[in-house]
C-alpha cells in the first residue's frame, strides 16, 4: 500500500503556521519524489512567520515553509539519470528557468524566474513528501548523513560568500557577526585556506561557538563602542588589516567598519541583509580600490559545500543545537523565535521513523 | 652654453601661485631630464590652489604644480635604455616604491610610498625642465603629438576606470557626469568596445561635447528630478538596464542611481570623488550581485591609453579647448576657476618656443 | 491552407546528398517553428559529405545537413516568451542538456549531451522548415538581415576564440591561416580592440580578403620556408612579438610557430582542427608562461557576435561570395568542394521566395 | 673584530666545484648582508655541476652555486626598512629589474633582466656571507626555523604551479612524478584545498613519501605500461577524471597522459622540464578546452609558501633527508648525484656554528 501521510507545515498568515495533510505529489520526467528527512529552520522562515514578508516577497496565500533540507529518493521521473530510489540527497531549494542569460552564464542564483522553496509564492518542503528537480538534488557521499545534508543549504551561503570574496591561502579574514551565517562563512573561509580569521559579535555565546569552529581571534563588541575603536582593535589583534571582510550582520556600523578596516585592494563581501538606506563612508574603501560585493543565495556551490565536509576539512555538526519532529514544528519555531537555549541550528525531522539518538 | 631658464609654477599657499626660477635638476642614473612641453590643468590642481588641500593631502610648503604633462628628453641617466635625447614622451606622474607587495603584484597605483607630481609634498612639473624616472616616461609614437601626450594622464584615468569595469564588446554603459573625467571614461569605453553609451549631466554644453565624442544617448538632468525618475529615463532611453555604470560626478544622487539602475551581475565603478559620508540604497545593488569598485589613479594604463589614440580608435584632441604659455599660468588657472568659455582641457605650453598654431 | 513543402537536404552517405520532402515538424512548448531562410556551408559539412565522418562523429544513418543558419519564426510553443511569429532569428545550432555541471557553470559548449545540428546523429536545418529551442534562436536587430544572421554561426567561433584569447585594446594579434575561421577571428579581434593584426596564409587571394577586412600586415608563406624564418618575419613586420596568437589552420608548422613567436605571458589559441599527433616545441611556450587554450564551438557568444555587427564595429557581408537556392544545393556543395571562384562563404537560400538581388 | 671567513662553493667547470675564500660583500642601500644558514641542493645545481649548462644558460666563468637558502641578517643598507640585524629570512633568489612591463604587471618571474642566484652568470649563495635585495628576503615567523626557510624556495615552485592551476576546494588533482617538485606541488595543492590527490611515479620509495605527505592515491608505473592503460587506472582509482593535472616529470608519456586524462574545462600545468620536441595528442585536450599552462619559477609566492607552513596547513620537514656542513659540500653533491639513501632534500649548513641535532 502506497504511503498517504503527507503532513505538511503550511504558513497561512502572520504567526499562523499549521500542520495539515496534503496529497503526495507525483514527480515529472525530470524530477524525483523525496521522503523528506531533515529540515533546518532559517532566519528567513522565522521572518515570514512573524512579519508575513521579506522586502518585496509577501506571503499572500498559504505557503509551505522550509528550504534547508535533505531527503531520500523514493521515486524518479523517467528522464532522471543521476539518482535512484534510496539515494540520500541534499536539496538545493532554487530551480532556475535554465533559459535566461544569467542561467546560461553560470549565475543562475540571479535568475528572475527561479522557483525557490518557501519564498512566496513557491512552496517549501517541510513535509513528509516533496518533488524536486533531480539535478538540484545532490547525492550525499557515504560519509555524510542526512543532518549534514540539511546543513548544506546554509553552508552553501558561506561557500558562495567566500567564493565571491576569493578567499585563499594566506588571507586574513574578518567576519562581522557570529550568527549562523557568520559561522558558515567562517567554516567555508577555513576550508578555503584562510590563515587568520577574526570574528566579532555582541554575544559571548556566539563568539565561543566561533572559537570552537576555528576562529583565531574574537571581539565582543560592547554597547557604545565607536566604530574607529573597533577598527583599531581589529587591526591590533590581527597584527594587520584584514584583506577580506565579510559582513554577516547587516548592521550599518559593521558595514562602515568593513569599508574602513579592509586592506587596500582587498574585498568586502556583504552577506547580511541590512536596512535599505545606510549612511556609509564609501570613499574609505573606494580610493583604496577595496571592492564591495554582494551575495544572493548560491550557484554551483552545493558540490563545494558537500566536498568541504566529506573531505574532512570542516564539520557542520557543531552548528546543530536542537532537534524536533515534524509534529513539534510549532515548538521548533518557538525556540527559533525566542532564541531560548541559544540555538544555532534547529532541525526538524520530517521522517516519522526518526528517533533522537 | 647650457640652458639656465627653469621658470617654474610654485604654489605657495591658497590662491598664491608664483612663477619663479629654480635650478635645472640633474637626472640620476635611472632618470631622464625633460624639456617640459605641454601641461594640462586638472581639477585637483585648481582644488589645491583654492583650498590648499584635498583630504589628507595638505600643501604645507611651496609645491610645484602640474602633473598632466608631456616633455622632450634632453639628457638620460647612465642606466637608461628605453629613451634617448630627442624622444617625446608622456609623463606618468606617479613613481612608486617598487618594493612593496602592491608594487610587486601590479597594483602600484596603491603603493603607500609613491612619489606623485603635485600631490603634497611632491613637486609637480609645470616648469621648463624636470627630471623623472625613465620607465615612467612613455615614448610617443610618431603619429601622436605633445598635446596628445599631455592628455594621456586624464585618459589613463578613463582607461583605468573602464578596465576596473571590464568594459567589453556588447556592454551598455552609463556614465554619470560629463566633465573631463566623464569624457575620458566615455572615450575609453568606446575604444574598449562598449556598444551603447548613455551619459548624464546638468549642463547642455557638456552633453554636446559627450555627443560629439560618441555618446549614443544623453540626459540633461534638471533640478528637482527624482532619482527614480532618472532611473526610469535611463532604462527607457537605453532600452534595457546598463550593465556597466561609471559615476564620474561624486554626487550622492548619482551614486544612488548607479546602485539602482545597473543590471544584475553588472559593475558600478566610482570614479568621482564624492563627500565622505553618503546615504545609499546599498541593498539595491548587493542582492543583485552588482559589484561596486573604486578607482585610484592608474597602473599600467598609459600604454593602453597611448595605443587607443595611436591606433586611431579615439582622438583626445576634441577635449582641448584652451592654450596658454607658461608665462600665462595665472590666466590659465583663472579660466579653470571661472569656467569661462566652458573649458574642458586647458593646456599650458612650457616650451618657450611654442607658438599657437 | 498550411504549407506542406519541406524540401530537405539529407546526407545519405559519402557523396550522397539528396533533396527530399520531410514532414513539417511541430514545435514543442519551448520551441519555435522556423521558416528556414539562409544556410551557409561550413567546412565540416563538406567534410561529412566527402568523408562521412569527423573523428568519432560518423554519419551512420541519413542526416539532414546544415547548421549555419537564419530563419523566420512562423509558430511558437506555448511557453515561448522571447519570440513571436515574424521575428527573424540567427539559429544557434547547439542545444545543451541544461542540467550537467558544465551547462550550469556557463560552459554549455562542452556539454556531453548536447543536440547539435548536422553533427551525427543530430539533424541539421538545410530545409524549408525546422523546429528549434526558442532560447537558442537569437532575434536579429532591425539593422541586420537574414544573411548576416546565417553568418553569426561562424562569427561566433571567432568570438569564442578571441574571448578565450582575452583580446583587448592594445593587443598585437597573429592569426595563422586566412580561411573562413581565420577571417572571422580577424573580424572579432578587430571588434574587441586588437591594435595590430598580422595574418599568414599560403594563398594571396585569402590574404587580400584579410587585408580588406582590416588586417594590418599579411605574410604569404611560400613552400619550403622554415618555421624560424617565419617567426622572424612576423616579429620584424609587427615590430614586436604578438601577445595573442590564433592558429586557424590546424597545420603543425603553424602551431609550432605559435608556440615560438608569442610573447612571454601571452596566449596561444588553437582554433583549427589539426592532426591528432603533433611534434611540438612545447618548452618554447611553457617556460615563458605562454598559455595554450583550445576552442570548441561557442557558448554565450551569439549575443556578442550580433552586437559586433549591429553596432557597426564590423561587417560580415564581405565574407559572402556565393549564393544558391535550396534546389541548387548540389552545385553549392560542388563549389565548396572545388573551391572554384575562391569562395569564402557560400550561402544557400532555403526560402522559395528568395530572389537574387 | 669583524668576520673574515667567507668560505664559498664555486663551480669552476664540469664536475669542478671548489670551496674557496671570497671577500665578505658590503650591502648597498637597499640590500642586506646575510650570514648564510641553510642551503638546499636543487636538481638544477647538480645539472650545472655535471653538464655545465641548462639550455641556453652556460657556466662560462666561475659561479658560486646555491639558491635554495635561508640566512640571518647581519647588516642592513641605509634604505632598508623591512628588516633588522638578527632577523631570520628565506631568500628569494631572483631579483628582477623592476622597470619592465612584466615586472610592473606582477609577472616579475618572467623579467628578462632578472638577477637569479646560481643561474649563469649570476653568483649563488652557498657561502658564509652574501648580500641580497632586502625586499626579496622574507622574514620567517617565529614558529618557522632556518631549515623551513631554505625549503621555501622549492615550495614556492609548488605554490606557483598550483596557483597557475587555480587549485581550490573540491579539486581532483593528478600529479605525475613524485620527485621533489612533485612533492612540493602535492603539499601546496593540499594546502590550497584539493580534495583528492593522486600521484604517479616509477619508484615505490617516492610514492611512499607522497603518501606520507597526504596523497590519497598512488600509482607505481611499471616499464612498458601503455599510456591509455595508465589513463584508465587514474580514472578508475580517482572515480572520475582529474580536473587539475600537474606534470612534474618532464617525461613525454606523462605530458601525453595529462592531455588525455584531464576533465573537460580542466587545467594541465607543466612544471617539469622536458625535452624540447615532444609528440603530443594536443587535440585530446584542445577540443575539450583543457588549458595548458607552463610554470617558470615563482612571483609573489614566497609569502604564500611561508603562510602555508606557519599556519600549520603543511609541514616541509618530511622533505629533509640529509644534512651536511659547508665543508662537506662535495659529499653533499655526491649524494645528490648518486641518489644514495634516496634523498629528497639535502641541506648544507653554511653557518660554522651549526651542529646536527
Amino acid at each position: 500500500m502506497p504511503p498517504t501521510d503527507n503532513l505538511t507545515a503550511v504558513l497561512h498568515g502572520i504567526n499562523d503556521l499549521r500542520l495539515e495533510q496534503r496529497p503526495i505529489p507525483v514527480p515529472k520526467d525530470d524530477q524525483v519524489l523525496l521522503q523528506m528527512e531533515v529540515v533546518g529552520i532559517c532566519g528567513s522562515d522565522v521572518h515570514y512567520l512573524v512579519n508575513g514578508r521579506i522586502g518585496h516577497f509577501i506571503v499572500e496565500s498559504p505557503m509551505v515553509i522550509g528550504h534547508e533540507a535533505s531527503g531520500t529518493v523514493v521515486q524518479v521521473g523517467k528522464n532522471v539519470k543521476n539518482l535512484v530510489p534510496g539515494d540520500k540527497v541534499a536539496i538545493e531549494p532554487g530551480v532556475p528557468c535554465r533559459v535566461c542569460y544569467l542561467c546560461k552564464t553560470g549565475s543562475y542564483n540571479l535568475c528572475p524566474d527561479v522557483f525557490f522553496c518557501a519564498t512566496p509564492p513557491d512552496d517549501g518542503n517541510l513535509s513528509r513528501y516533496y518533488v524536486h528537480a533531480a539535478d538540484f538534488c545532490h547525492k550525499l557521499p557515504s560519509n555524510m548523513d542526512l543532518e549534514d545534508g540539511a546543513l548544506m543549504e546554509p553552508l552553501s551561503v558561506g561557500v558562495h560568500a567566500t567564493k565571491r570574496g576569493q578567499v585563499q591561502v594566506g588571507d586574513s579574514v574578518l567576519i562581522l557577526g557570529a550568527g549562523p551565517i557568520g559561522l558558515v562563512t567562517l567554516l567555508s573561509a577555513k576550508a578555503m585556506g584562510a590563515s587568520k580569521i577574526i570574528i566579532t559579535d555582541i554575544l559571548d555565546v556566539k563568539l565561543q561557538a566561533a572559537k570552537s569552529l576555528g576562529a583565531h581571534y574574537t571581539i565582543k563588541v560592547e554597547k557604545g563602542w565607536q566604530e574607529d575603536d573597533i577598527v583599531e582593535k581589529i587591526k591590533s589583534l590581527l597584527g594587520e588589516e584584514p584583506n577580506k571582510t565579510f559582513d554577516c550582520s547587516g548592521v550599518e556600523q559593521n558595514v562602515r567598519i568593513a569599508l574602513k578596516v579592509t586592506r587596500s585592494k582587498g574585498i568586502v563581501v556583504l552577506v547580511g541583509m541590512g536596512k535599505m538606506e545606510q549612511t556609509l563612508p564609501l570613499s574609505a574603501a573606494i580610493f583604496r580600490e577595496v571592492d564591495i560585493r554582494g551575495v544572493f543565495r548560491y550557484a554551483n556551490d552545493y558540490p563545494t559545500a558537500i566536498d568541504m565536509v566529506s573531505s574532512g576539512k570542516i564539520s557542520v555538526k557543531p552548528l546543530i543545537t536542537h532537534h524536533y519532529t515534524l509534529e513539534q514544528t510549532e515548538q521548533a519555531f518557538k525556540t527559533a523565535k525566542t532564541q531560548e537555549g541559544n540555538p544555532i541550528k534547529i532541525l526538524i525531522h520530517a521522517n516519522p521513523n526518526w528517533k533522537p539518538s
